[in-house]
């Protein structure tokens, strides 16, 4: 059988670079077709060195002009819908993800999501393109890679609780007072996994676990009411999934993404891979857990009711928080601005049309313009 | 669809007990057939009146003598084996599960396994039983369910290892002088389980942890290099199984047997429960794991051992463990002579024939009289 062929969209950051390394190790079984990078032209180049894909895009061209890639964002579409490609791992960062992700399923490809936004944002109008192009969504996020292989070949029927852990963050610990001087170095000073610095703000704010708790409703078709959170700061149990008889699953090991990442590749198969670190209950004792503090960490609850709420609710959620993000980790605004801005912006903006990807995007857009309105 | 009839074995006991209270919640899913007991024929009679099976048998029957009860031994086969039986729930304690298990395998049934012993013992004729007459095995040990629940309907070929849970017994944290004088109401005292006596007792020398290892060496076709133990007082996680690309899952929930009985009942499917005590990982925490210290429980290196040794080793060294143990609870001997005891019969009987089903029994029979021997 020839090797499937991959597209990474973001292949030079956190989880590009792991599913490089991933594919590495097993190069019978996928070989890199088309790599796309936002910026990093230096990376991607020896990314293209070293994996020989038969495309390359870069979406905000620099030095390095003699290289014959593709430029713009319009990359992302020609890298996710190539005839020669079988799975495209969307590594984007952000909402730029979801026209990419879109596209692929549209195609008929293999999705391994690490974009979250793509459901936050798209939801039902990835779903239907999903079921329209006859494609499949597999998540690379630890949390619901659990939750797929917790429920394996089960029926839908049978789940009646998902339960998804989060780390708690950096700030699990501190008092609110505390939360509220945060420094952008402390809120990147995440405990347990090693990820780009968007992303490990969302672990800061939790707004990371809402948009997880959103894209879990979409991925597993479970309400809003049967999907908890619980903080578990080793992050050693990935999620768990509640079965109507009571009996619980969990999927377990030591944090790293190269696992969620090959499983998104090979699923519902496996392939044997030597993992950086074994799992060893022993070396992980203790697995504690406790619950939520939604007063300290108030994205979550925002992002939970932004979802239960629908329509732009979402968008307007996510657009805010990675427009507060931005301006948090420029030090523009305190870390207690981002929930703020959150809130400010679903108020504002929670009725406007959901009627299509266009009035999402819109949304979107608003939701962005708000929150730089508010803070100027 | 008519309900699944169901034949317990072994009603009056911890199993069968807990089966009857699983069944009255599932009358749609199931209904008693028959029930047999191997002598409190108050709790039967009690049992009868309840369930109107249309069989009902006592091995050694007592008083009550108005009752047309089938009696004797061979009762647990004619229940086993009746047409109008789905499931036989096999709760019988110890060796004497056996035939019972063989003849309902080979009759075709499902037959929910409480009875490690059957496989310890008959291990290789008893997958011939199960091939031959269109049988199946499913297993109602908490442990060996979960390995069952976390496998789903992966292939074999993709399970790497399986690591079973123990709670460690009553003497976890005693020294080896200490539990040298351990007393039977020291060893009854068991952390988290309640169980029968003889059980207890096994779990308290880790002979019950061994028996599981031989049980899950022929349950799932894993080789013994490839199952471990590690002590996990709590008993939430009730076992894991790593696959080959080195993820991990398991199974979880507060202590109870119902759960493993009703799914042995329902496998592949689950049907909606209300168990005891949902599961709350946060009223769980913490959960703590240890490495097995074989120094001080020598039962369960030696049952190990017997059953890497294959032949009649596993039968000689069940068939001594249970003597030794009924020596024991009679006060007869001392809790460190039920590892001596096995030692000296393994030593002294693992080179007998293994050829059949009589072999095995006869070596279960010498090993029991090579123990009474040992301390006349």
């Amino acid at each position: 059988m020839r090797p499937r062929g991959i597209a990474i969209l973001g292949s030079t950051g956190s989880i590009g670079t792991a599913t490089l390394r991933v594919i590495a190790r097993h190069a019978d079984e996928f070989r890199v077709v088309a790599l796309t990078a936002f910026g990093n032209a230096t990376l991607l180049g020896e990314q293209a060195d070293s994996t020989d894909p038969r495309y390359v895009g870069i979406v905000t061209p620099g030095g390095d002009a003699d290289r014959a890639w593709a430029t713009g964002a319009e990359c992302l579409i020609e890298a996710a819908t190539r005839p020669d490609v079988d799975v495209v791992v969307n590594a984007v960062v952000g909402a730029a993800g979801l026209q990419a992700t879109l596209a692929a399923l549209r195609a008929g490809k293999r999705v391994a999501l690490a974009n979250k936004e793509s459901l936050v944002i798209g939801g039902e109008f990835v779903l239907r393109a999903c079921h329209e192009g006859g494609g499949e969504i597999v998540p690379v996020d630890s949390e619901h890679s659990a939750i797929m292989q917790c429920i394996g070949a089960r029926p839908e029927s049978e789940i009646s609780r998902l339960i998804l852990t989060a780390s708690g963050g950096p700030f699990r610990e501190w008092d609110a007072e505390r939360i509220a001087q945060a420094t952008v170095q402390d809120a990147l000073n995440h405990p347990t996994w090693t990820m780009g610095r968007k992303i490990t703000v969302d672990s800061a704010t939790l707004a990371n676990k809402a948009l997880e708790v959103i894209e879990a409703h979409y991925l597993f078709d479970v309400p809003y009411d049967r999907i908890d959170v619980v903080v578990h700061p080793q992050s050693i149990i990935h999620s768990f999934v509640e079965f109507v008889d009571g009996s619980v699953l969990a999927q377990l090991g030591f944090p790293t993404m190269e696992l969620p990442i090959l499983y998104a590749l090979t699923h519902p198969g496996r392939v044997a891979d030597a993992p950086a670190r074994r799992f060893d209950p022993a070396a992980a004792s203790p697995l504690t857990f406790e619950p939520v503090d939604v007063e300290r960490f108030p994205s979550l609850a925002l992002g939970i009711q932004a979802g239960r709420s629908g329509g732009v609710a979402p968008a307007v959620f996510n657009g805010a928080n990675e427009q507060a993000v931005c301006l948090f980790l420029a030090g523009a605004i305190g870390f207690p601005d981002v929930p703020r801005a959150i809130e400010s912006a679903l108020a504002a903006l929670s009725g406007l049309p959901a009627e299509s990807i266009d009035d999402v995007a819109a949304a979107d857009g608003a939701a962005r313009a708000h929150v730089v309105e508010l803070f100027r």
